[in-house]
């Protein structure tokens, strides 16, 4: 259901969205910040994992995360946002626009991994915060597998 | 107590807290990333506010202010930080890191407008909503008027 309903989201928002009035530069602007806000997050839990763990630090860092995966950023691929810059030039691929149904998965996916993240670091239970971590960063690359040029 | 809590933990961020591995390019681009999250999340709202409402993506806009509200980002405020380029030039000026009591108040003022902002958006009430979005835009103005250069 989760991934019929990302998959949905992203198909009604790719078409001709409410948010279609976002400018191109600053959709990219604000999905690249959402992102590095995400990427400072997780090197946070990925520090404390292979630190010292603070419970309360992994708690923050995972609710920032799943705060993200849960608002809607699909709003943020307006069209002709394929091209163009934001902080940077974007590097997204034009497949991510076109490749609905597996989009909506990866989404899906992720949005879940996102849920269990926060779900665990608020349990403080290390060893499940380890697994979940690893599970959710496999739902990043997946993404930028496909849909992410190289740097 | 909030306040002081906020004073207290950007007071042993600032001297040498448990951040201070992070590199200065990084904090720099991670801050702006998270103020870059924030900022899309203001405008959504304010497009809900202008525009129609749309309860649902008020919540999740609020939420993602929330969460970075409270994730500790004085980390990000590592030593040597006040000069240096992360996704562009940091634009903090330095009196940010030695104005300790104000900075702690501002950053507690802000702190809680984002719970409440969270709090009355999940209430769906929009007269109370505008109210508590316009403080909270209050506080972001308060540490730009004084602590961010002009473009």
């Amino acid at each position: 259901m989760k991934t019929k309903f990302a998959l949905a989201l992203l198909a009604a928002t790719l078409a001709t969205g409410a948010q279609a009035q976002v400018k191109v530069e600053d959709a990219i602007k604000w999905r690249q910040s959402a992102y590095g806000a995400m990427g400072w997050s997780m090197a946070r839990i990925k520090a404390n994992i292979d630190g010292t763990y603070n419970k309360d630090e992994v708690i923050k860092s995972a609710n920032v995360i799943q705060a993200i995966a849960n608002s809607g950023m699909g709003a943020l691929y307006v069209p002709g946002s394929d091209k163009g810059k934001g902080w940077a030039d974007t590097r997204v691929k034009p497949a991510l626009f076109t490749d609905g149904p597996k989009v909506g998965k990866i989404a899906g996916d992720f949005n879940a991994a996102a849920n269990e993240m926060a779900k665990v670091a608020a349990s403080g239970d290390v060893a499940a915060v380890k697994e979940a971590f690893g599970k959710l960063g496999g739902t990043c690359k997946a993404c930028h597998d496909d849909y992410r040029t190289k740097q």
